[in-house]
């Protein structure tokens, strides 16, 4: 595997200073969310709780539930409803990857032996059918329709993405606005969702329920592109990322969508043939990545992400200045800039 | 695959006249719930009202939603809310069987080729999930609190008893309460949910609502304990059903509990070897349904169903004699003695 340098290495401590300070404004909360987290996803089939408290457990940044918890503070809520609905969240969350480590037959997660590779696939299919049963559960007990709605269509548009995503595997003609369409549905509505029910709870008007939403939206879109681009260019050490897992799964994202676009004949039929062939030999991966230095495919994808990260910042535009919109606007900055 | 005579032929007409007869009861809503079912599981990418309707249409009996839809007309009820609630019901049970499918690596449902034989394993998890999340958005649509309460709670369950048969399988030690537990949680609790939601729409006080999921869960744990004599003795023909599928997979099923604790030495060996270590050779299966009909174990897990049977006939009492009525308690014998 190759290890490539981070593109703009200074930029690491300021982006994850500004992750950490916005947990920590909601560190309390976030306490809770933990104890609910591992509380609600009791089963007295022992299987259950290991399986996920596994995944749970594995270094995740619990990014979706902090959003959560920092929306509803945003809107000024004071009360602790946003705690179990932090949990649903991180359940749809943990659910959906556990379905798609089967789905990618992925060995790795975070760096560690995957679910799947543990427990194997049929308990990791399962499992993930419990937490996304006990999410709307807690929902249910939450009571607040308009939560239910959200989040039971955020799930429903997810599964479509990630069908979409299954369809258009390996085809190296998918247009950006195709990659874009399918990264909304699989990442970026919970991101919206998990923003938006923090004014739900909070009681606030439509206009904030919106505004949250669309910061979501488009810092979920942001995240998801970055996500793409660290695949050939994470330092491999952090937090154990390898690189090139979409190069040999074919996947097809955007700085690869670009390079095809922009590559000549003789380019496009090693991206045809690595990609949709999956015929790959030694070698393969470093030569994409000199096309993807080539055309400045990476640092491209970066700047689109920057780009949906100046819709984010907008969107809190109607929001007065606190601390925790001020640590939500840094989040961008980390999102977009992050190297791991 | 050996072809076994039924259990007793002359029974099985009474049986399909008595889903007949319930059917016709709520031939109405059955076919707008089926309008229902068809419209709700639309979506743009194509391959998921594919897929869906793939498995939708292929010739299941629609059982669960006519039980809710026959439990709210014996409540009295006289509205269509429970047309959307019955579609959910099947959309939660077309979910499990698409994962089910992918985790028990089945090639055929009713005969035909499964879903995940057609269209993959991962499209499989996938559309789950979609009509997973498309039950709980219909669901939040209808508004009851206590729908959503019943429905994501026999979810979680489902999802519990299929993880404690996958742990549970392969062990021919497990004993009849072990495997009831796994019926009980894996099959009865949706069919305890599909009837106890008929008394909910109705508004019908709580001991209506508790004598119809207690008819359910009973009801639902002999449908699966002669769906598991099945797999070892329906008529090939009919509905393509073939037999021995659970042998080959080495499931502990009822007729295989019994036998293996009524067997001598030699015949646990067999089980072992054939169960456990999935060590099998050309003329066991023969062997199985020999020590079967040896140990009465087929005609006795017929009897446990029929006690079964008997509490859910019971459970219906407090009901004042009418059609529908009639027509839930023939399908109780419907349930007990089909031949397919």
């Amino acid at each position: 595997m190759a290890v490539v340098t981070p593109l703009d290495p200074k930029r690491r401590k300021a982006g994850t200073d500004a992750l950490e300070a916005l947990v920590e404004l909601v560190a309390t909360d976030l306490a809770a969310v933990n104890d609910l987290i591992i509380r609600r996803m009791h089963s007295d089939v022992e299987m259950i709780p290991q399986l996920a408290g596994y995944i749970v457990a594995s270094g995740g940044k619990r990014l979706r539930p902090v959003l959560t918890l920092a929306a509803a503070r945003l809107c000024g809520y004071q009360g602790e409803r946003h705690q179990p609905l932090a949990a649903c969240v991180e359940f749809i969350h943990t659910a959906t990857l556990l379905h798609d480590d089967v789905v990618d037959e992925s060995d790795l997660r975070r760096g560690q032996p995957s679910a799947n590779a543990v427990f194997g696939n049929k308990a990791s299919v399962l499992v993930g059918d419990f937490l996304f049963s006990r999410a709307f559960q807690v929902m249910t007990e939450d009571g607040s329709l308009d939560v239910l709605r959200i989040l039971s269509s955020a799930s429903a548009v997810i599964s479509e993405g990630e069908v979409l995503q299954l369809i258009t595997a390996n085809d190296t003609t998918t247009s950006e606005e195709a990659y874009l369409e399918v990264i909304r549905a699989k990442t970026a509505e919970l991101f919206a969702a998990a923003c938006r029910i923090g004014a739900v709870v909070a009681g606030r008007p439509a206009a904030e329920e919106e505004a949250l939403r669309s910061y979501g939206l488009n810092l979920g879109i942001a995240f998801q592109v970055v996500d793409d681009v660290l695949d050939y260019s994470a330092v491999q050490a952090r937090l154990g990322k390898s690189i090139g897992d979409d190069f040999r799964e074919g996947k097809i994202t955007l700085p690869v969508v670009l390079a095809f676009r922009r590559g000549d004949d003789e380019e496009r039929a090693f991206w045809r043939r690595t990609l949709e062939d999956i015929d790959q030999r030694d070698g393969d991966l470093e030569h994409a990545l000199a096309l993807m230095q080539r055309h400045n495919t990476l640092r491209d994808s970066v700047e689109r992400a920057r780009h949906y990260g100046a819709m984010a910042r907008d969107a809190l535009g109607l929001f007065p200045a606190s601390p925790i919109k001020r640590a939500l606007l840094d989040v961008i900055d980390f999102v977009v800039d992050r190297d791991f």
